[in-house]
């Protein structure tokens, strides 16, 4: 039986630590489904005045121990290494039976570095909601990008199979479609396929050579939605597809490798392979859009 | 002064040939900015008898000479070759004055063609909506695609000043954002990197090789909109990219020039070019959009 969330959202107190566009979501999402009682730790006063005034968290602090005193659970959204900063600095104010989570987008090592800092009576969840949005900051959050969303938990050695439960009951209890459990590898090798790479390809769109301001004209859908999330935290990013280059490398080559059947076909004025590529692309997408419906 | 579209609206019979996703999105337009009678051909009389039903059209044929013997305004919403059937099948029954426009996306050698089959007495003016739309079919028609899109006026030789200015009144009308005015090579170099090429890279994304069903669990917003294009109209877009697919090889090598600046930063591990990457991308797309929304 999984742990279930409402007793928890019912009676606990959730802090959500960084108030970004994740942050921001996360606890504007956690009001709606009725949370008790939502904390928020940020660095930013403006933004914690912000949330307080929207009425999304109960209490705003930018010093970690006043969080640390009273959260059950922490949800960590902060970069990595903010996190571990935040750790490390507040140390000593953890206390037992708390569970930490986070949205790390790249699980490789990083539980480790975090457990290297965490007191061993903490548990942690590492988790990562395929629920991000374009653009940085508070302002930016939404609580609706939870809605149908992925959610994947990586547990490490110290994820307690009650928290585990606990994490996966809450995800669903955010609106999330599917929650997947794999481990840190598998998950870094799918998400160089299905979020570093189209990453890559909607900045690399808007840095081609051709770009320039009286396209502006030109485009439309296609381009929109191709590039929608060119306007990227390039410092997270940066972080984030340094830190598993090698599977998005290879990523970049299989994308290469069809690209290349594309323009072979273009160069031989290929219809019949044009128009297979072409079929199989449709039929791909509406095998995946159907099965994320129902999956 | 432009030629007001309000009084033609209230007049004139409007037909649109072919009730397609773009065809049955200019009738539901058409219908809700207040035209007097919208009719329309289709071979199909399902389409008719549901468009019908839909009340965005007030007459529907499946022959060519009762929607020619009525039509002020013919827009012809099928692909190339179908639209120079039409025409050679049913040349006897346009009549002078009548005006035709299409939203045909490659304008190179188009316009000679329809201008070889069509009556020299029947004005014709290239168009091309950047308004398409996933899917194909009068299901997937929707009546907000004009809202803010670009549309572009690719005038011929046999275009008259005064249908030029109707037509790009009723683009305004519409809902369009911005009206442009080119030859058919700007169009075409243009169209090949906004439009041709995120169609390309939305299709490769999904026919990769690491592509399969279990991904369904790991895809977030940046692979759906990655790839929404992907569920392309095979037929359509196999004979477009093949129209100009000298700048679409120009577009998809620029690409990859850009594509490798992305690798040569990820193999070396070179931070700093891979953060200006990504800012400069950021910094593009925001420009773009706000542009675009002023434009």
């Amino acid at each position: 039986m999984e742990m279930d969330s409402t007793r928890f959202l019912r009676d606990s107190t959730i802090a959500v630590i960084g108030l970004g566009v994740m942050g921001g979501s996360f606890a504007g999402r956690l009001r709606q489904i009725g949370a008790h009682r939502i904390i928020a730790y940020d660095v930013n006063e403006e933004t914690l005045a912000a949330a307080l005034a929207d009425k999304v968290i109960d209490a705003g602090y930018a010093k970690g121990n006043a969080v640390l005193a009273e959260a059950a659970l922490l949800i960590f959204c902060l970069p990595l290494h903010d996190m571990i900063e935040f750790m490390k600095v507040n140390r000593s104010f953890f206390r037992p039976g708390q569970i930490a989570t986070d949205i790390i987008g790249i699980k490789g090592g990083s539980a480790e570095e975090v457990e290297a800092v965490l007191p061993e009576y903490v548990d942690y969840v590492p988790g990562h909601p395929m629920a991000g949005r374009e653009g940085c900051g508070y302002e930016m959050a939404d609580a609706a990008v939870f809605e149908g969303a992925n959610y994947i938990i990586v547990p490490s050695k110290r994820s307690g199979q009650e928290s585990i439960r606990l994490i996966k009951s809450l995800a669903k209890a955010l609106g999330c479609g599917h929650v997947s459990i794999v481990t840190a590898a598998e998950h870094d090798r799918r998400i160089a396929y299905t979020s570093c790479l189209p990453h890559v390809l909607a900045t690399t769109l808007v840095n081609s050579a051709s770009m320039n301001d009286e396209m502006k004209c030109f485009i439309a859908g296609s381009f929109r939605d191709g590039t929608r999330v060119a306007d990227i935290n390039a410092p997270l990013w940066t972080k984030l597809l340094l830190s598993d280059r090698k599977s998005l490398l290879t990523e970049i080559e299989h994308f290469r490798t069809a690209l290349s059947e594309m323009e072979n076909a273009l160069q031989n004025k290929d219809e019949a392979r044009l128009y297979a590529f072409l079929s199989e692309a449709a039929k791909r997408r509406r095998r995946l859009i159907h099965a994320d419906r129902n999956g």
